[in-house]
């Protein structure tokens, strides 16, 4: 086979300090080719607050360089000869997992991200010891059964931040039975928590609460369809707010978090579910807050192939559309910078203006 | 009506030296008589680590004078012309609860127990202010709706210790489908963990795993139907026995539990429930031991006056036999110390022997 006329070029972290705005275009090796790959020309890709734990070494020590972005929506551009599912040409996206055994109790349940030899979409290593890369790029290669198609209906602009963020959240109100009967309350209004919001609402619930530091987010929660809004600047907020949700889904990723106060706000078998992964431990609590009400604290992490499939196609029935601004890629630096400092309203998209240009002719 | 022809007297706690073995054989009132109430004749009352918990003021200041015992099996002496289910001579139990408001959603949903109005057994205030008092005593008062009928098949000594201790392991497994796909594991082998086993063993988990401290108990647990037996003493038991368990039900109430390793024996979206109750605040821990699996952490308390019928059902039908220690009643004080000292094995019930010689006449 001749070899591809692309390269594999990106955004590259070289060390922590990359998380300042100092990542460096350069050329890089892409895994090694296999005939379940999809190699893909992006034209999209979101930035997730994952791609700042990582390029700052936050979660443990990265392996740099590092091609950082999770929320990766293109064109397939070449198809492995044992993919069924894509062919070139296909929109495809691909989210924060390109990589698992695809034979254990896990991925043959489809919990393919609960899979112990799980790979990152960046930062990770495959089973054949190449290295992945991720989105902040022109092309990226995958496994293709971590590839899903996008709907027509759906733009890869908003389509690309529902791979990570929006499943993230979509996945714990889903499996946890987030609907009409139910009162959800989604912790932080940032790039995951407006994606709870607008899932929270599409879903019919009861009461969409959104609950957040400050007040400066309120009319904006409000617009995404919260119905109520909680400070928790506010004197009183838990107290005044007491047994009034049935599901909690916490996009923060702080550990100051008040977490016995957010347990006060659980009705009777209430579940608070986190999805935001602090660097830190979260704080202790006393075992009475979940003993008493019957309560339940989880954890969630992003959502297998199938759920991106589902989420995507609940998208285009529930007419969701993530409230995104895009950015060029060649200016990724300042990106991830104003990222840093909770300028995101609420999801920055990179955008590959030259394959998005193309894309549209 | 006539006055009763029992006066109501019991070992009480005049302050939080009582648990030292202090507590003092006095006359009290018991709570105003209503028709919806029953008088009961106690035979058998057991321990449970709460009393003691409330006789040093562990959980919060007691209201002293307080009779504890909330394991409480005897025979009914007088009932309110309001109560259908229970008539003069019937052999009947209360545990940890004895009063709610009976109308709130809660109640109405048969969770009596998560009713924001809860009257413990003892150390509680009724809605008309009287006091409740428990079951180291010559007779107990209580509102019908929660004294249960216990059946015939049971003795009334082993049905004593399941009416709190029994069901306050039985409600979360059962709950969270404990059953023959499921491998469960039980911390701590105590009066509460020795439950959890019979109880495991019986609803036919696939596997049941005693946990405990030291290796002590091992023979025991093995006897009472454990599959295996994990001693935290031993270096590398969580690296060992990583994700083995579906759902772990946790009786011990030390603060210093290793929480954070417990959750590395669950499997993919495995559940912790905790059911002891510390005094202080359980370790704080990273989200991502919940995130990566999925898993959840909860809480569990009791059970409602349906969960407990369910439960003496489920003993008899299965021939679940409690291992108890007959203690007199007039021994109450060195029991409780016996029990402080962790002497119990596995439960210590006290015997009011002239109302448990009478029965047997």
């Amino acid at each position: 086979m001749a070899a591809p006329s692309y390269k594999f070029q990106g955004w590259l972290g070289l060390d922590k300090n990359a998380v300042e705005g100092k990542m460096e275009w350069q050329e890089y090796e892409p895994k090694t080719w296999t005939e379940d790959d999809v190699d893909i020309k992006i034209s999209h890709c979101g930035i997730c607050g994952s791609d700042l734990h990582t390029l700052r070494s936050g979660w443990g020590q990265s392996i740099y360089p590092c091609c950082v972005g999770h929320e990766i929506a293109g064109t397939a551009v070449k198809v492995g000869k044992n993919v069924k599912h894509i062919k070139v040409g296909d929109r495809v996206g691909v989210g924060a997992q390109s990589g698992s055994c695809l034979d254990c109790e896990e991925c043959s349940a489809g919990l393919e991200q609960h899979c112990t030899s799980m790979v990152g979409t960046y930062n990770g290593k495959y089973s054949d010891g190449s290295k992945s890369y991720g989105g902040y790029a022109d092309y990226c290669r995958a496994p293709a059964h971590f590839a899903v198609k996008i709907p027509d209906e759906l733009s890869l602009a908003e389509a690309a931040p529902m791979l990570c963020g929006g499943v993230t959240v979509y996945n714990p109100l889903v499996h946890n039975g987030a609907g009409p009967d139910k009162r959800v309350g989604i912790v932080g209004v940032g790039g995951l928590g407006h994606f709870g919001i607008l899932w929270a609402k599409a879903l019919g619930c009861k009461e969409v609460v959104a609950i957040s530091r400050t007040n400066n987010k309120k009319e904006d929660a409000m617009k995404m369809g919260a119905t109520k809004y909680i400070a928790t600047e506010d004197e009183g907020w838990a107290t005044k707010n007491a047994r009034s949700l049935d599901l909690i889904v916490s996009t923060v990723s702080s550990p100051n978090m008040p977490l016995q106060q957010y347990f006060q706000l659980l009705r009777t078998q209430g579940q608070f579910i986190q999805v935001g992964a602090p660097e830190d431990k979260i704080p202790a609590f006393s075992a009475f807050a979940l003993i008493a009400k019957g309560c339940k604290m989880g954890g969630s992490a992003i959502g297998s192939p199938a759920d991106i499939a589902a989420m995507l196609k609940f998208a285009v029935d529930k007419k969701v559309h993530p409230i995104i601004q895009e950015r060029p890629l060649k200016d990724a630096n300042n990106a991830i910078v104003d990222m840093e400092n909770g300028k995101a309203r609420y999801r920055y998209v990179l955008v590959n203006e030259k394959h998005a240009s193309e894309l549209k002719a």
